[in-house]
């Protein structure tokens, strides 16, 4: 890894600081799931409801919430039963199974192993009480066909002209081999996906159209980053173009979100196993025809996970998380100077205001040093002091997170002081 | 079912409308799996937000989001394993397998069947390549344990005090005999549960106080109820006390939300399977103890199914959702009266600024009275048609949802109409 130090220092951050705990703790944790701890889940839902907003605000975008389990046929269609598995090999000595990148057991060394075969990544389960074939059934393992095998529905429903797009956040689940750097390749994971389906002869088109706009969405996110298309050759099954966004992750570039040309692979497929058909009726050409589809796909964990490494900043006296104003769990930080009746009423007449519209935190405790320590660890944007001359002069000091500058505000002016600074 | 008609109605609408569909419909759906549509998810985000922020915004209590695979020993210690069963029988002659109700199989009418076995109700899979013992996880079955597991992290993290409590919205699966009543009971559902952390001695008191509050909120959401106390013989065996809302739904009153005093039943046992110790330690009485638990429990579906069913009235002319203005997924209407450019340009105006800060729907096809009848239909509380008039006089016709009644209003004033409005 390129930066472990980075990667160690955020992760006791997230621990200490209640934005990430390893899953199930106390029972020793379990190999690759995390729970979203309060700050995090406040980050968390930010960032969801950013790309949601981002999406659902265009007209011709609308949402969709479909569910964990789905008929197994769908994976049978979407190629997912045949074609999502890993090579893996068997020890014939200790008994582990293995992805096969040598010629002998990574775990005992043994050179006594199985040819590799392939294993299906999807996670299995039994609905209802008996376990048998019949009941054999999947937890996804992406949220898109959610949106395919429902195409017709919300396009009906809705009375939506082509192109339109439809919007997902939630969770899927992979059973990798190889889970990695924390909340980047979990088994159990976020997705926020949206499928845009257009008339074939404008796919080529609106493919460039939505890397641009999802350039623009993490761009106000403060991120950096930068493009990796595939080749033909690397291309899924499903893909006609691909291009990757890429993030500078502590380990190295890696991949935070994919734009994917995926043609009419997945309408086609549905119609061909459900005996469905899976067409638009275009009204003003009178022709029926199955749409291309247009797909963006980013891992919720991932956009946490890159927002937090590009937020750290570990400075001469302090570590810094570098939020952005919108996003940050904590946006303003009410800090009365000491407990003295007055000045906690004056500080909690001002947090009751700000909190109407503001995330805030208010804290009385310690010096006032550590507070502001506290909250940059945190990435409050804003901390509010309220001080034994506020009482007099009916001002307070806003000290800013990144210049660490501090301004003398009356309080009346806040509202507007802050509205100009989200 | 008291009230078939209704549902029949209720469910059709759901989905000619775009809030539900039957997960997987093209492939003949999957029971008790339904997908929410963009009304569907739209509303359910709302009555979510609602939630969340009535829990969060209170200065004591903070939000998690942990994992739906968790570590096995957690339903251990919880009960889960050993209690979490239904008694079923098998046919030997059909070999279906039943809750016994009756001496004979319900399937085929045999009476060759085995004595009723326990069959655990939590949803198996396997983590990692190796289908084996050792890789044996569930799919949690509620989300309280994820609190219960996290409560020295997040109480650690965020330095809080005793009394506080730990707000969650997340899915969970429970492998039912019989779902039943579409979103009412399925297998994979949404819950919303907080749990309360207070000294033994102030359970009691905050038992009462929770009661009170939740009655406010589902009161706010426009809702009717009422309680059933759980005698001490039908309490489960986690809980001291325990109390329902049940909702008159189209079947009879079922549950709604449960209320339970869990006494010190879950960190105890946790920390007994654990190992690790789960106690507080109050600053102020200087004592390490274990809180006391009130649980507030609330399925997302079925809050969801109650809201609808409450704001479904069928009139004499028209069918009407009346759901409260603040959760409806449309808030407003803009309709033009005609396709003419200068009113279309007019109408987009109006769009573009209430769509800032309201759930906007655009509409400028078909009679004017169809439009209402949709909107009614989608449970839009209100209106605003541009219409010729509109180009000289700078008004607009608002019609309320509830009342019919139409109101000329100027278009500069329709900011502060609304504000008031919801």
């Amino acid at each position: 890894m390129k930066n472990q130090s980075l990667m160690t220092k955020l992760l006791a951050l997230c621990r200490a600081r209640g934005f990430l705990f390893p899953s199930s703790e106390i029972y020793g944790g379990l190999n690759s799931c995390w729970d979203y701890g309060p700050l995090g889940v406040q980050l968390k839902n930010n960032l969801k409801r950013a790309w949601w907003t981002d999406m659902t605000k265009r007209r011709n975008i609308t949402g969709l919430d479909s569910s964990i389990i789905m008929h197994p046929k769908t994976w049978e269609a979407s190629g997912h039963l045949e074609g999502f598995t890993d090579p893996l090999s068997d020890c014939k000595d200790c008994k582990n199974r293995f992805r096969l990148e040598d010629s002998c057991c990574p775990h005992c060394g043994s050179s006594n192993i199985t040819k590799s075969r392939n294993f299906n990544l999807m996670f299995k389960t039994f609905m209802g009480p008996v376990e048998e074939d019949s009941s054999l059934v999947y937890l996804r393992p992406e949220t898109a066909q959610g949106i395919f095998v429902n195409f017709l529905n919300v396009q009906k429903s809705m009375r939506l002209k082509i192109p339109f797009g439809i919007a997902q956040i939630g969770k899927a689940f992979r059973n990798e081999i190889t889970p990695s750097h924390s909340i980047f390749r979990t088994r159990e994971f976020g997705q926020m996906e949206m499928q845009f389906f257009t008339p074939p002869e404008e796919s080529d088109k609106w493919f460039e159209y939505w890397r641009e706009e999802r350039e623009k969405q993490l761009l106000s996110l403060g991120l950096t980053f930068r493009w990796k298309d595939h080749s033909s050759k690397d291309l899924a099954h499903y893909s006609k173009k691909a291009g990757d966004i890429q993030f500078e992750f502590p380990w190295d570039w890696d991949e935070l979100e994919g734009i994917h040309h995926r043609g009419d692979y997945d309408l086609s497929r549905h119609q061909k196993f459900s005996g469905k058909k899976l067409q638009y009726f275009c009204p003003e050409k009178k022709i029926s025809y199955t749409p291309y589809v247009i797909e963006t796909s980013i891992g919720t964990g991932r956009l946490f996970l890159a927002l937090l490494c590009s937020a750290y900043k570990q400075e001469e006296e302090r570590v810094v998380l570098k939020l952005s104003p919108h996003i940050a769990p904590v946006q303003i930080a009410i800090l009365a100077l000491s407990k003295k009746t007055d000045l906690i009423d004056l500080s909690q007449k001002i947090r009751v205001d700000l909190e109407k519209k503001y995330f805030v935190d208010y804290d009385d405790s310690g010096s006032i040093g550590k507070r502001y320590r506290r909250q940059d660890e945190i990435g409050t944007p804003f901390c509010v002091t309220i001080d034994f001359e506020s009482l007099e002069d009916k001002k307070v000091t806003v000290r800013d997170r990144d210049t660490m500058k501090q301004e003398r505000i009356s309080i009346d002016s806040l509202p507007s002081f802050f509205l100009k600074s989200f």
